[in-house]
């Protein structure tokens, strides 16, 4: 895959400005970081802690912002554009086109005989599909990966190895499970019984008779959790983005473009607005609501609701702010300790003076 | 499926206290949370933070204690009993059947000639049994569900989808795996060793010789790892309820009732007593012992032996009421400091006079 | 399986003094822990702790070092060397032979005409390798396993059930990847693009472009995850051990002998040294260097660079002595806070009388 400077330059609707070297019909090869990409590159800027490598970069093409355009090196030339980092997602989707297989029911695949299998889907070998379940146009089931029955995956779909589907759940259009990850296993929900089946107390389970529904332009990670719903819909909103190992509970709604870091974890009937950002190891409590843009930073507990766009640290959850100036107290708190005994003494001494 | 609600009532052991406009015989099509269920459908009141959403429900019929009874709406019938929570997850369980499939091996599974599977067992497509390995009736493996050579499977167990059971282990009766949970994985055991082979320091891998033993009534979460022992058996026992992506190491003995939230972890060695509960994202360090009852809040860290029903919180975990009045106290902290800045001037000035 | 004394002394280059009742020629049936192990049965001490446990030990012989030599009862024979823990791991092993299936593609097993598989390796029922990939001498791929298209797995590993390797990644020798272990999933990377499609702002995805790499004697847990790199390579070093349900980030370098321990995880292009150890449940962000050595207590959060061997806790985690004293006095807080206010009284009272 080769593409020249000006051809790129209009796919992503950039502005060229050439370097004295560089010649707009000149093929690239590819994208790299700055600090790795050569002359025949393309790197992108938008992150000043990353200046010092873009000044010594020796990538032919920059992709950059016009506020920064003066800072690339005159070896390189420059594409300018507002959003320099979409420009670079862009661009290294042009140098790595998705290979999606040919469409078919390979051997080795095990499809029930109630299944519909759009003709353009391609189901590997080793994957399964369900009685009833339904895959949609251009959809890929890598090997392992598993819809069960009456399950409804959409179009363009990707599900890698091992990535399961379980019945009755619903996964809109362009949604990508990585591998392993689950999609509508049971929720956690058990009633207590003191009196139980004449055998002492049990945990009584409750049915988890609902589902999960993925939205569409959702990405799940590997071995990330969302599980089905008591009664209705865990629901993963349109164009959310989950990492690895997340947890994601019953009856949780998370709203469209949040972001889930790696193992956080929402418990049951919470629901997240729209844009919200987990950190990673985040956990929340369930039944709460978080509104909007909410960002709660990493390894925080949150157990209160949180306000629009508030962003919060901590366990428990505070301000981000206050929670930098309480971090940087605590180490202090045991020399405060002392400084309080100390100036306990002075005072009783002066005491003791004024009587 | 259609039930009256005298037969609800029956079958619930619950006195029914019909309501003016509702009939004994009238047919209920469900349950629903309070909120959602209309005239047909019948909800539970157990929680007096719901006691808005009960005041305002339309369901048809309400499982509810004797002694809020009295707080149902007019509109609803009442199903009063000892335990309204129980009492739901049965009526639950009434409307919502479990759905096993038909008994036998289909195409597409893959088992070994030597395993023995209870002719009442469903071996569903793509689902693997090795050698040896023995499987109980009434037993479900979904697709890709693994148990591996010489591992036993009781009664009435469901492997979900890509649940895997490693040689050897064994499962007890009505065990629940829920996709993707891993059931006797390998424990985290390394000697490191100075001298290596000749290649310089190694760890030396401790053969994980050991099963593991689920007991009868478990279920196990998607994701969720319990290894085996290095030497004996990690030990899940009856009745335990273990969340998704919980991590359970070698040779811990998780006792009876025990409930282990999401993300949660257990280290080696540790022993947790009767009906313990950690919540979610909590860690235990390996090597004690957990009273009976003992509950974990949230994202604590244990490392130290709990007495019997003692509540935890935080990392280290204390009293929880304790670190209730610390957290809340530790974001004066920096306040804190200023202030005893303050008064450190004020009594020096107060020691200047004195002079 | 049984084994003289004096044969395992010289398997284990170990000095062995006989008690008054053993004989060199006595058959050993097996190792225990010292509280189980009977008179046929080796044991081992390395750890004070468990010095009660060697003094009432019915072992017939105990691996032990020089110094503690003294301490094993007269009834146990002494196998004397330098890492009794190590020479415990080799008798072990010993006892507990590998099995490793016959070689040779089994019947269910799923290979691709073009992939690469040494005669030696054994491809177990459902196990899956696609096209162009590559298994080495020994190898033994277990049910379900999957290895895809273009990956290389080199010789002596072990994938056990459930793991998947995925396309273009790169195994060692002797790599072992317990259940459900996911190589080479998609790293979490997107660009918030406000303009999107014309249907409003979106997380546009950044090609995961890279591989990972699995260097050789590698151990990675059950449920774990290794993120390919977006460009170029997520690597995890020779020797390093990863427990159960760890996330490891794309374009992370795990330096060799690293130790990460469950439910950890290391965010992107992050670099740890050589032989660093992350306790259970720790959290490292990204763009970070870990130095050789350093030490990282359960559940900290690691947010700045860390020098080699640094021994650190806590969330943001400073040095473990320092967090030691900051976590016994936090809960003191409270108890200070009424203090300052008490002492703040009575310096009030002294400059009342002062005026």
């Amino acid at each position: 895959m080769a593409i020249s400077l000006a051809e790129l330059a209009t796919r992503l609707s950039a502005r060229l400005v050439l370097a004295p070297s560089s010649l707009a019909e000149a093929p690239l090869s590819g994208v790299a970081p700055l600090e790795d990409a050569g002359p025949s590159q393309v790197s992108f800027f938008s992150n000043a802690r990353y200046k010092a490598a873009l000044l010594a970069t020796r990538a032919g093409a920059v992709i950059v912002g016009e506020d920064d355009a003066g800072l690339v090196p005159a070896t390189a030339a420059r594409l300018v554009c507002a959003q320099p980092y979409v420009a670079f997602a862009k661009a290294s989707a042009i140098f790595h086109p998705e290979v999606r297989p040919a469409a078919g029911v390979r051997a080795g695949a095990i499809v029930d005989a109630t299944a519909q299998i759009d003709a353009t889907a391609a189901i590997l070998a080793g994957a399964i599909v369900g009685a009833r379940a339904v895959i949609g146009a251009g959809t890929v089931l890598h090997p392992s990966a598993c819809v069960l029955d009456d399950a409804r995956v959409g179009a363009g779909c990707t599900l890698h190895a091992g990535a399961i589907v379980r019945e009755r759940c619903v996964l809109g259009d362009r949604v990508i499970l990585q591998p392993n990850c689950v999609v509508g296993s049971d929720g956690f929900g058990f009633a207590f019984d003191l009196e139980g089946d004449g055998d002492g107390p049990l945990h009584r389970k409750i049915p988890q008779a609902g589902i999960a529904r993925i939205d569409d332009d959702v990405e799940l990670g590997a071995n990330t959790c969302v599980d089905r719903a008591t009664l209705g819909e865990t629901v993963i909103g349109r164009g959310v983005k989950v990492d690895n190992l997340v947890q994601i509970a019953h009856n949780v709604q998370v709203g469209p473009l949040s972001l889930l870091v790696a193992q956080s974890g929402v418990s049951g009937s919470t629901t997240l607005g729209a844009g919200v950002i987990l950190a990673g190891q985040v956990g929340v409590v369930g039944h709460l609501k978080i509104g909007d843009g909410a960002r709660v930073g990493a390894q925080s507990g949150v157990s209160r609701e949180l306000a629009a766009g508030a962003p919060v640290r901590g366990a428990p959850a505070i301000a981000h702010r206050e929670w930098l100036r309480m971090s940087a107290a605590l180490p202090k708190v045991p020399e405060l300790i002392k400084e309080l005994r100390r100036l306990e003494k002075r005072v009783a001494e002066l005491e003791k003076k004024g009587t």
